[in-house]
Order: structure tokens, then sequence, then C-alpha cells
């Protein structure tokens, strides 16, 4: 099973002149997300205790990873979504910038962390991720990406961390 | 094992006076996790050929119930996020209103579809997404929830469809 057969190419999406990888094909077919679990799993270093993936599209797969690790899950989420106490990283973007939380009691020091999501890109929402994780005690094992568009560079941004994706343009 | 136990008060939030079921504790616990997702399935009648779930809490069981089933998995989310062809349905909320889309190539003609998100409060949401399901020729097995509020009465907002809920507030 070829899993590029189950991306789909999305012109001017969100605006001009962008393509935009589709993952629903690939949500849609059971025996596909199946398949992208095992290679996500495939490329982890085990132990894991904590999985964090980053809203929305990052829970897709992150759950799965959780389970199938034996780890805990943590959402990294939008700003005012989280209701306990939480820790904040603002980063910047290209233009203006965004803010990320997560829970404080969501990773223990010590916890060896694996962070999720669809897309690496240009990498600013997986490293505002790993700060959080490291402000907390956390060590990041492996920033772990269904996709990654190469073209963006966002290993630059994230060169202190180890990162796996599994289909890569 | 009592999945109550992994639900968490949130006094105060998102606004005060009101009291925020927190599922967080539940997600970072593995055997927790696991047990909602078996729990959850029990309830269904199956066969189901797949399952929409809500942006983006909807997500976290939402894709395993859909793996479980050997069912598709169908996203529906907020405005602007899905790049294909889709469905709107603007719904209204106690001030103003809110809108979902999904996918037009989600749902055939006769899907026997679950419907699941965490929580179910005064159901404008869920109705919302039954609509949506039904306006492309598929059909409402179940709305499926996590925890159910009864005190908002969602209830009657849903009486055209089968309602189950693990957990009940």
């Amino acid at each position: 099973m070829n899993l590029y057969d189950f991306i789909r190419d999305i012109s001017d999406f969100p605006k001009e002149g962008i393509l935009f990888k589709d993952i629903t094909p690939l949500l849609l077919d059971t025996k596909a997300f199946e398949t992208a679990c095992i290679q996500l799993l495939e490329m982890v270093p085990t132990p894991i205790d904590k999985v964090v993936a980053m809203e929305s599209r990052g829970f897709f797969f992150g759950t799965h990873l959780a389970q199938s690790l034996n780890a805990g899950f943590v959402p990294v989420r939008k700003p005012g979504k989280l209701p306990a106490e939480k820790i904040s990283n603002t980063y910047d973007l290209e233009y203006g910038t965004d803010t990320l939380e997560m829970h404080k009691d969501a990773i223990q020091k010590g916890d060896r962390v694996l962070v999720h999501d669809d897309v690496l890109a240009t990498g600013g929402t997986a490293k505002a991720t790993c700060e959080i994780i490291e402000s907390l005690g956390g060590t990041v094992v492996q920033c772990n990406f269904l996709m990654e568009l190469e073209f963006l560079n966002g290993k630059n941004k994230l060169s202190n961390y180890p990162i796996k994706a599994l289909l890569k343009y």
C-alpha cells in the first residue's frame, strides 16, 4: 500500500499559489489509516512516557501512537481551550505571532516525550511545543510527522531534536 | 476501573459560574483511555460505514472508534479549515451563530454513520452535523458521546436520533 496515493493535492488553499496536501482521503480509508499508524510507530525509539500532539490535526494519529506506545496523551491547544493550570509559549510567524498552551501537570520531570503533528512545515509550532516540554523537565525524544514539506526547511528550526517524517514532499 | 475518576472539575471555566468537566486526565492515563474506547464501542450498533467526529475534542476517540469499527473517519471542522469541496451548516447558539463544515465526498448515499463527540451539551453541534450527513444521503445510526451534561437537555434537540453517552452528569 502506497500512502502517497491517499494524499490529495488542492490548489490555491488556504490562499492563491499554495498547493495544499489534504490528508482526509487517508483518514477515510481504514486500511490506509492503520498502515500510517504502523509505519509512524516503526520510526519511534521506545520507551515513550508521553505523546504530545498539536491541535487539531495532530490529534488524528497522536492518540493512536500514545495507545500503541503505552504512553499518556497530551494535547497542545490554542489559547483559551485548556481549563487547568497551564504554560504558554508565543512564537513568531511570517506575519505576527501565535500562541500554544499545555497543561502544567501533563509532563513530569524526566518524561521521555514524543512530539507528533500531521505536517512539518516551517517548524514553528513544533519548536514552541518542544520548548514547553523542556521547560517542564521533559526530554523530546523525537519530533514525529506524518509528512514533511522539505522545501520549507522546518528541519533548520528543529536542529536540536531528532526528526522523522513518513511522507516527504 | 471507574472512568468518572479521570474527569476533573474545573470551576469558573470558560466563564464564571460554569463547572467545566476536564477530560485531559483520562487522555493522560493509557488504561483509562483504552477502557473508554472499549466501553464507547460496546454501545455502537454495527455495521458502521463512517465515523464523523467534531473538531477538535471529538477527534480523540473518533479515530479509535473508526479503526475498531473498520469504518472511514470524517472530521467536521470550523469554517475555512477543510480544503476540498464542502458543505456548510450554520446553527444558532445562545448568542449568535456558529458554522460547521464537512467534505462533500466524505459521505456516500446509504452510508450508516456514527456521530461522535466528547460532550453532549445543548446538542446544537451534533444536530448541525446530523443535518449535513442526511443532506449527503447518509443515515445517522447513533449520536455517541463520552459524556452527557443532562441538565442542558441536549437530548431534546436530538430527538430524531438514537443517543448514547458513557458518562452522565
